[in-house]
């Protein structure tokens, strides 16, 4: 199949009107054929004008059909086969068994949303029918049930060229929900977005669903972006990527004559707690654990874990050690883009400037383009509390291990935390009881808590919560990953004292 | 029980040290003993600080005791008798009978969110237990639940002072979801607040709840209501309003240096769709019924029915001679407080002075402070399509008929309306098919669709909706009225791989 650059506008693939661009192999910093498009400005509102047309018939659709969809556009992708990998491969630097895995996750994600939908629980239905003898006052026919809030717009994420991006989970749960979805490629991958588009388009297609339900509009700018927030006819956004870009979605959306829910996962820096037996006991295990976590993927998941805190000591001292020989197995490895390497190679910088902060350990050194060299720094838990610079994210395989006096500057310091996507304990029996003192902590400061594990990897199910507390996202009442994201994209609706003949099906069980 | 003006801080009740105001009676416009003072910076930071010291032992309780807790508020409410009624017909000028119904609801609600606690529903539990032999990667062990987000700060309405103030429905969600409060009572009814503030903090008491669970702040200015929604402690508002003020706290909690959900109901004229069969067959029953929802309680209910669509011609005449007529028996009412009256006074001559509206019909004149004399206007759909100030609320017994050339502009005047609460369909089956084709842009605009009914009235069970698209509320994903409310308030957290010992008991049914 022969990438053409241009847009997905429902069932036309127009060029762009916008400024040219390519895509860049990172690891030999070489542009890449062919030339895309920005979408012009009179494009983007297209799709979303069309996307507008599509919602209510697509919303009314039956809800095994909207299944059928996310199944199809699975199969599709499926379908892709070498093409599909070759190409993510050579646009993000990613190994190819990471992109093979991403894409079975991509794949049971749709399959997840497929199951959702055709399970309808997420309509959260409820019937209160009229009770016209109550007293004192006689209850009317109450019929509750959950709608679609309209055309989103998705933002494919750059460390995620399938899983988060054209046909990953913010468009997997905002079609389950029965949303059109207008999505923005990242500039980093557009050929592999124009793969999974017309993946998409196809499925489309050949389910007869109104043109519109889905197009693709590429930028290199942000301009594109900014536009669809904007737009009038946009109901709600997913998205994400850095703080920075995140809060200014959320800024445009708000300042909107008609504000919409911007879902932006932002930040985190994923804290590994580690209690004083688990150290003791098993800190060559954790160790060897942490640095294969912070490793995965050059650093470049929002679970990375970024933080260790811990009581300092022989037990620590032996842990750092243990990192230091766990690191130095560790490759220099190929980061997305030019752009995200030079970033992690500043903040990494700055980070190792800051007072009281040196390096403990790296991995190997670089040896290519926009490599990036593991590193492990350590400061003491008073520099940590003093220096909010200290808990910032650093998007790639950088860790800050943070040494504690005591238990209670621990907690101090697990008090200090902003909002995490997840937070980690290691523990032992032993730990049990210092383990529950922090879990009223912990459970304020993220989505996610885990024992014994390390955040890379999420699971895609009914329990999953990849959210947390600002500015790990802008909402955390929600998830990205898992079932429950779909309720993002929803809103409730009651009808009283309806005729059988107008209410939706769903709230006419006996009509059926 | 003699009033102290005092204000209620976890079981103490200092003086406030700020400035010093009192209620008035609106009827007969004199001001009422005691005197109350407004909450000091440092009292407000104080019930911030004892809510947050009181979260982790009250989210800790037995979902039974949270249900007890609300049980016994209602029950130390109605023990308050004739004082609280006598109070609150004073401050409010709202007939007794008005008072004693808003009482009912009052413990309905705070019963109904008893029934919601002790069910548990709300923590919408999810376990997957670990599949160690999954592949191609084993499944961790993952349990979800939601939680409490935290401290919440409510805010009294004056046009509720028991069922939308201190212990109404935005309370009673939020001590079931498990978050203490601070309420600001609205100065418009500080008794009738200080009266169930005391309720509140004695069914506390007995209870032996942790001090702080509920705090009452009481201020005649913004500054207490501004620097509570800015405590870094409070995690959420619940509001009701005007839309200024609801914007206002809007703004506030977004340039928090984390930000809050704000739940603000702010307005809404829930609009009458006349169809043409409906109309032509009942016209002076609906007529009818149109006036008596929009004179009750003075107009003063969110859901007042502030504006009518209907096409011209003669059944839309014959309605607004109906209309006349029924107001002819209106009388003047008294309404909330001289600021209200003035606003609605203010509101109703700006409406009746655009180019194109016209004044239909008037209920009786004032007769005495304060009143307001039930006024219906009427406009072309042209000028209304083309001026949104005639899509404003005017808060009162104000309602516009706007006349539709036909279906077509109709429609289109439909489609131009804001967000709403309510939304109500007046049809016979004549008209199914007209209102099937209006139904997908009704349902995108209301919270809540009626069909032969008036909006006024709002039942308090598991199927209501009272929310709706901006401006209605900031946060169309939500109710304020309902069993679904508690969601406002709650936060998903999934513990990953947990020791039994350390789960939540209700995310450990083995253990149990």
């Amino acid at each position: 199949m022969e990438l053409t650059g241009n847009l997905i506008i429902g069932n036309d693939m127009p060029r762009g009107g916008g400024t040219r661009f390519r895509a860049v192999d990172p690891a030999g910093d070489r542009p890449l054929a062919p030339e895309f498009y920005t979408a012009a400005p009179a494009q983007i509102d297209r799709a979303c004008q069309l996307a507008e047309d599509a919602f209510d018939d697509y919303r009314a659709l039956p809800l095994g059909l909207r299944a059928d969809f996310l199944t199809a556009i699975g199969d599709n992708i499926m379908a892709l086969g070498e093409t599909l990998i070759a190409r993510a491969v050579e646009e993000t630097g990613l190994p190819r068994g990471r992109i093979e895995g991403e894409r079975a996750r991509t794949l049971a994600q749709l399959a997840l949303f497929a199951d959702v939908a055709r399970r309808g629980d997420f309509l959260h239905t409820v019937i209160e029918k009229a009770l016209p003898d109550r007293r004192p006052l006689p209850r009317p026919d109450l019929r509750r049930r959950q709608i679609a809030l309209g055309p989103v717009a998705v933002f494919g994420a750059s460390n995620f060229p399938l899983a988060f991006s054209v046909a990953g989970g913010d468009s997997a749960s905002a079609l389950a929900a029965g949303c059109p979805i207008v999505v923005k490629a990242h500039p980093a991958h557009p050929g592999t977005s124009e793969l999974v588009g017309r993946a998409i388009q196809q499925a489309a297609e050949r389910l007869r669903l109104p043109p519109g339900v889905f197009s693709l509009l590429h930028g290199a700018e942000h301009g594109v972006g900014r536009r669809l927030v904007a737009h009038p006819l946009i109901q709600a956004v997913g998205f994400t990527g850095s703080r920075a870009a995140g809060l200014a979605l959320v800024e445009l959306a708000r300042s909107r004559a008609v504000p919409i829910p911007v879902y932006a996962e932002m930040s985190s820096i994923n804290p590994q707690i580690l209690l004083p037996s688990a150290l003791a006991d098993r800190g060559a295990a954790i160790a060897a654990g942490y640095v294969a976590s912070l490793a995965l993927g050059a650093g470049q998941f929002c679970t990375s874990p970024g933080l260790v805190l811990a009581i300092d000591g022989e037990p620590l001292q032996h842990f750092c050690r243990q990192v230091a020989v766990a690191l130095q197995d560790i490759p220099a490895a190929t980061m997305l883009t030019g752009g995200i390497w030079r970033a992690w190679r500043d903040n990494t910088e700055a980070l190792a400037a800051v007072a009281g902060v040196s390096r403990l350990a790296a991995g190997r050194p670089a040896k290519g383009a926009n490599q990036a060299q593991a590193a492990v720094l350590v400061a003491d838990a008073r520099d940590f509390l003093s220096q909010p610079s200290l808990s910032q994210e650093v998007f790639g395989p950088t860790s800050l291990v943070v040494r504690c006096r005591d238990k209670r500057q621990l907690r101090e310091a697990v008090m200090a935390l902003e909002g995490q996507l997840t937070l980690s304990l290691h523990l032992d029996e032993a730990d049990h009881d210092d383990a529950r003192a922090l879990l009223p902590v912990l459970e304020r400061r993220a989505g996610r808590l885990l024992v014994n594990g390390f955040p890379t990897g999420v699971d895609v199910g009914y329990a999953m919560v990849h959210g947390g507390p600002f500015p790990a996202t802008s909402d955390a009442r929600t998830t990205s990953v898992g079932a429950g994201a779909i309720a993002r994209f929803l809103r409730p609706v009651c009808y009283q004292d309806f005729p059988a003949a107008l209410l939706p099906v769903e709230l006419a069980p006996d009509a059926l």
